[in-house]
């Protein structure tokens, strides 16, 4: 594409660094900036670089935060006791919109992936470890990928919390619900009829 | 979506007004800046912001350009006689992408549309007739959509200029190169049946 101003293919280049904003329609958000009243451009430009260095990531369970501790690490209607933990902060975002978890979160950054270079020490691991040796915590449960590397994630932490007594769950998987059987895939039908359970307590509450 | 922070939650916000961005791939897009250098993040909004106060339009061909009048109308190299008439810059960029053409442009900036709200008014018809009434200009290459409100606008201009001796044409509509003639629409099929040309002229020089 040739450009018939620097500035344009500035912020072209600028838009198309982004995950899956391709040339054409990097060219279509900035033709339709340039639409904008330049006051709105300029707080979409500050919105964007106050977001980078205003965002903090709560000490205790590296959430996005406003603060130091997140509104979840420090509300007093969240279950402290239950901490929930996901791989990043889009699986908080999905978690809460159900509106049916009340504990807390902690997020590792990612799954034990040795192909990828990721071993558990770039992980919150050793947080995690230690926000259970310090006691409260009754119960984690894993919401990782059903992946090996989520899998592995999932045993590496287990077994470095065998000398605990802490409960140590992993989110149902199975067919979805409104899921047809025949569009199932074969591991998800298969580990969702070894993982059968009573009807009594399948009913949504 | 609930959102742990109120910078994020702005973030997102500002991301998912762009066109063709929902609030999951604004997400996706703030939490990938997050990620980035401070300092690449603050590039990449001064860039933005930037783009919107410096860019200007060229006050011969209303293209985009640093300057009050862009690089093609001053370029010595491109043929001021002849003009190319387009919707938008987007049409500008991928018909010089092609770099067949050698002549100048005109951006409309849309085309004339009553059910929009679009009158010839609040085009820029009146700069091209002005254009073609300050002489030196010999054809005019209609290049816009072929639908009823593309031909109204080619009606229109048309009509202002029946006074004039210039030579007015549009760009060959045709079943695409490489294209299927089974796949072609039946009225591009129709059209390239009736607009039949002489094999001599067709191939491409």
């Amino acid at each position: 594409m040739q450009f018939p101003s620097e500035l344009l293919e500035s912020a072209v280049n600028a838009f198309s660094r982004l995950p899956g904003i391709g040339r054409k329609t990097a060219l279509r958000l900035v033709l339709h900036l340039l639409k904008q009243d330049e006051s709105e451009v300029r707080a979409f430009s500050e919105t964007i670089a106050r977001a980078r260095t205003d965002i903090r990531f709560c000490r205790n369970c590296h959430n996005i935060s406003d603060a130091d501790t997140c509104t979840i690490c420090t509300s007093p209607l969240r279950r402290q006791e239950i901490v929930c933990v996901v791989e990043n902060i889009r699986d908080v975002i999905a978690i809460e919109s159900t509106q049916q978890y009340n504990g807390t979160y902690h997020i590792l950054g990612g799954v034990i992936s040795p192909l990828d270079g990721v071993g558990p020490e770039q992980l919150h691991i050793e947080d995690l470890l230690q926000r259970v040796r310090n006691g409260r915590i009754e119960e984690l449960v894993f919401a990782l990928s059903p992946t090996i590397q989520g899998d592995t994630t999932i045993y590496y932490i287990q077994k470095r919390l065998s000398d605990t007594e802490l409960r140590i769950t992993t989110i149902a998987r199975g067919v979805a619900f409104g899921g047809e059987l025949e569009f199932a895939d074969e591991l998800t039908l298969a580990r969702s009829l070894q993982n059968r359970m009573p009807v009594d307590t399948y009913v949504m509450r």
